[in-house]
């Protein structure tokens, strides 16, 4: 049932790109449809470059023929398509369960647009049921956690299976923080944390969503704009 | 004559250390006189720890024979010293030109005191003469030097010699930031900076500084409190 409401509002997005675009790639499960109906649109002669903010991503892309973009040298994006784990009437969104957090948000800000493609089970009142995932350094980690929690967050450091912390691609640790109840000023929480030393960013993502599509459990897709 | 500043800085700084502290240390030329006295308060029986802000000041603590903690597992320093480029009345800092401003920004926010200790050529009343060191992440660096840009700061991409860019000891880069004037409000600066995803820190130090030390050049040293 969920992979209807996915595949409907991946499958939708893909609508939206054109010759000559250079698109953003998100990561995670609804992407993956998205990409899969690009890579259709490419065999039949779709002329587009991506670049991604995953290896998982980025090798999707690439097996399936669409041309890679290197993403150290571009400085402007026409669509980034991503998921959200969260994302209220006001478009504010949590992101990164995935771990790609930190990409995800550069792709988004330098794209033109960045769409979403959420199935409905991600919409919500308010945020904070899901956890907030926060990037954080590996030096100095117990001391940048310890601030954490003394700034009011409780969470737990994410782990790789039982092989120790899970690694971002940036070589960076995450912490879940795990909201004791929903949040009314998500800018106020986003602003305690970032202005720690040693937390390189948060899952939170403010004003940087455009259209947004709803995937249905009908299989229809509802549009934001 | 510089020399005679800094040695008197970081000797004198030296004396603040007790049995049983941890401490932090700098890096820089200033806080290598400070590590040496500390290797001789060593030797005659000071009972210490030391975690680092850089590699280079570790080698010479291990080498010095000054116990190495695991930076990773602690919450809490006693004192970090440590020098700076700029400091102005109000102890504004601009730190990072050897390239160490995240580990030592964090090391100064995890200790009770940070110990600043600069010969008195660091003191100015504005700051903004120097250029300031923004660590920013190797994904996506081109789109996130383009909006430093449109923030309004022209910079350069810190080099290595001629073997490429400089690398951070975590894996990082850096763009030093050229003021075309003095800064009338730093802490402007910093916010504008800090919101750009893929910058990770500034090498502004606000609210960190505690006694500070200036070496000069008759040998003497000015405390503030």
């Amino acid at each position: 049932m969920e992979d209807v409401m996915k595949r409907a509002a991946g499958i939708r997005a893909a609508e939206f790109i054109e010759n000559g675009m250079l698109v953003g790639l998100g990561t995670g499960s609804t992407v993956f449809y998205f990409i899969e109906r690009l890579i259709e649109r490419v065999k039949k002669g779709l002329d587009i470059q991506v670049v991604s903010s995953s290896l998982a991503s980025e090798k999707l892309a690439r097996e399936g023929g669409i041309p890679i973009a290197d993403v150290n040298e571009i400085t402007s994006i026409h669509i980034t398509v991503d998921g959200a784990d969260e994302i209220d009437p006001e478009k504010r969104m949590i992101k990164g369960g995935g771990g790609a957090l930190l990409r995800e948000k550069i792709l988004a800000n330098t794209s033109r647009e960045m769409v979403v493609i959420v199935d409905e089970t991600k919409v919500v009142e308010k945020l904070g049921k899901h956890p907030l995932p926060v990037e954080i350094l590996p030096f100095g980690q117990e001391a940048t956690v310890d601030k954490i929690k003394k700034s009011g967050f409780q969470g737990t450091l994410r782990e790789h299976n039982k092989d120790g912390p899970y690694v971002t691609d940036n070589g960076n640790l995450i912490y879940d923080i795990h909201f004791e109840t929903l949040r009314d000023d998500p800018e106020r929480d986003h602003e305690r944390l970032i202005h720690i030393p040693g937390v390189l960013e948060t899952g939170f993502f403010f004003n940087l969503a455009g259209r947004v599509l709803v995937g249905k459990s009908n299989g229809e897709v509802d549009h934001w704009s």
